[in-house]
């Protein structure tokens, strides 16, 4: 009989990979027989083994006749580590209940095929929805190529991300900077507007020792950054790529760049309208490794000011809003989360849905996704 | 033995008189003989029988030796009904558990030592936080004599109030409008500004038949309220308050007063600082039913836009903030909750206190109380 419960500890399971299994996804895996969890596992580190094989290595019995709970496809193909498939008949498991198909178009299917040629009984998607949440970068990047793009802000509960003086620190309390923190650990890459920059002077990194710090991307279509700012000055420790709007040939181009370039900065000018970058184009840049020195980006963290989210929101590159509101009241005009010109009637909002309320200290985070057709945010 | 689970049932039982018992708190009552329920009654509506009293006429068998229950300190006072109190001795009720003190402060404990000396065993505080939150409007306003004020607005995620054109219509969903009506139904007066009332044209009023609109207030300084907008036109209906801060002996008052008086509103000019309406001295005059032909106000909705809400805040007059939050995002600057000036720094925030979240449909609805030393929304 197939059992929820099952699952479900796969799940929990596979989120305590979180963190570390980037390019990979989340996987879990549970092994029962009669009832009884004779092995579980993970995928905790990327090029470590999979999670069947970790559950299989875990086994208090053997598995032959068992069932397998697994929250992805198996792979069948020979990567860092030799297929599962392999494993899972060697070791006569007799069902496989997977959640997740794989995602990636050029493989989905095979490995529950190879599964069932073997004689071996798969059940495909169950509990597929509550899988695939595992993973919404995963699944996105590897079909898109593109990175899946969070635009994160902390706004005050009349909607203020700054006070009048352009003072952002602090809104929330500590416990929501530090799942801040958490999130920027999450994400391949951090992106911030130069106005940030020059208003902050932030690092943009993830403090924690032994903790990767995100690619960082500044936004800066003329290439203002100070070469004393923060950011400049610890290029050499934290990839950083600067994204400007510029005539590549000119020469104010040329040497800003070589003078960035000298401090171990990554500069690029990808130019749009209005002399603005294009962000659509980046986007691409950044997942297909096409930014010479950086590697690929499947991920990024958006921690914008009004101007660079409504760009960002324009260029429909958003899947995802995390909204801190802090229970306060700053007054004031302007200084809100999205900018830009803003929509003419309330029928032509972007879209979002609400999927997570968490309360984090006296604070409030707000999860939403894209409500798009294609999951980006885009008009209605 | 004292249980909670009986008292949480009063509660629950109180619960069922909102909106129909103002002036008067909610109160719920419940008898209890040998762990059992033997009576239980809410007090259901303004000039009704008290809930102990309800709760004695619901009796299954006598009620000697019985515990009793109750949310608030039974009265001791002849009103509109005969004092609690000699009911509960009469039917010789051997102990009472009380929840709220009555927050009188002319007859706060009169009620529980009438009990004692005649040999009752009182039992005071039991759950009262719970119990007092039951009636914050009541509890406010027997102490201040001045009406509970709840700030009410609903945005987007991103922190508008209506889109760059100023349209309003509609930020959050059906249901959630429909909750807003009843919050209409539960206060008694509505406040707004004149930029609603020539923006919008609203009625601010209960649309369900056979439930009581609340007193609209509407703050026009200027008295700037065209004749010919619904409030006017509905104002022999729903009765109205138009509030300006202009020279009372001045003509421009004096002949729009008398057109407007014709039309049924009740206007009064209560001049504050720089031109606006101090809004300190209309809560005291609302609060006293000091405005002719307008009675006692004890609580009200304000459905205002930044510039009142702002000037609300300001005047310390704030207790509650009611943020509904739309899952949409409109962008553009400005055309916040709250607006005015602004704080310097974010440490100058008003500070709120999450009370509450609510899903209702797809929108949220946020639960502030204010933080202030004396429960109104002050800066720290």
């Amino acid at each position: 009989m197939t059992d929820r419960r099952f699952m479900e500890r796969a799940i929990e399971l596979a989120r305590q990979g979180k963190g570390w299994t980037n390019p990979n996804p989340l996987v879990g895996a549970v092994i029962v027989k009669d009832g009884r969890v004779i092995g579980e596992g993970y995928h905790a580190r990327c090029g470590e083994p999979h999670a069947e094989r970790n559950a299989i290595a875990a086994l208090t019995e053997p598995a032959e006749g068992a069932d397998l709970y697994v929250t992805l496809e198996p792979c069948c193909h020979q990567g860092k580590t030799p297929p599962c498939t392999e494993a899972i008949l060697e070791h006569k498991i007799a069902r496989v209940i997977i959640g997740s198909r794989d995602p990636n178009p050029k493989v989905a299917g095979k490995g529950a095929a190879i599964l069932r040629e073997a004689g071996v009984c798969v059940e495909e998607d169950f509990m597929r929805e509550e899988c695939d949440r595992l993973n919404p970068v995963f699944f996105h990047y590897i079909t898109e190529k593109r990175p899946y793009v969070v635009m994160k802000y902390a706004m005050t509960a009349d909607g203020k991300i700054a006070s009048r003086t352009g003072a952002s620190k602090w809104i929330t309390g500590e416990e929501a900077r530090a799942r801040v923190q958490e999130l920027r650990w999450t994400y391949m890459g951090i992106m911030a507007g130069i106005g940030t920059v020059l208003a902050d002077d932030p690092l943009l990194t993830v403090r924690e020792e032994g903790r990767r710090s995100p690619v960082r991307i500044i936004c800066d279509s003329r290439l203002r950054i100070p070469e004393d700012c923060r950011i400049c000055r610890t290029a050499r420790t934290y990839p950083t790529v600067v994204v400007c709007a510029m005539d590549e040939a000119g020469t104010d181009y040329l040497e800003k760049r070589k003078r960035l370039q000298e401090a171990g900065l990554h500069v690029v000018s990808v130019p749009g309208e209005k002399g603005q970058v294009d962000l659509g184009r980046l986007m691409e840049l950044l997942g297909g490794g096409d930014i010479p020195g950086i590697g690929a980006v499947d991920s990024i963290l958006l921690e914008g000011g009004g101007i660079l989210n409504d760009s960002a929101l324009q260029a429909g590159i958003v899947r995802e809003v995390k909204a801190f509101i802090a229970p306060k009241i700053f007054g004031g005009g302007g200084r809100t989360p999205v900018e830009g010109t803003g929509v003419e009637l309330p029928s032509e909002a972007r879209r979002l849905r609400l999927d997570k309320i968490t309360r984090i200290g006296g604070d409030l985070l707000l999860e939403y996704l894209a409500e798009g057709g294609d999951g980006t945010c885009l008009r209605e």
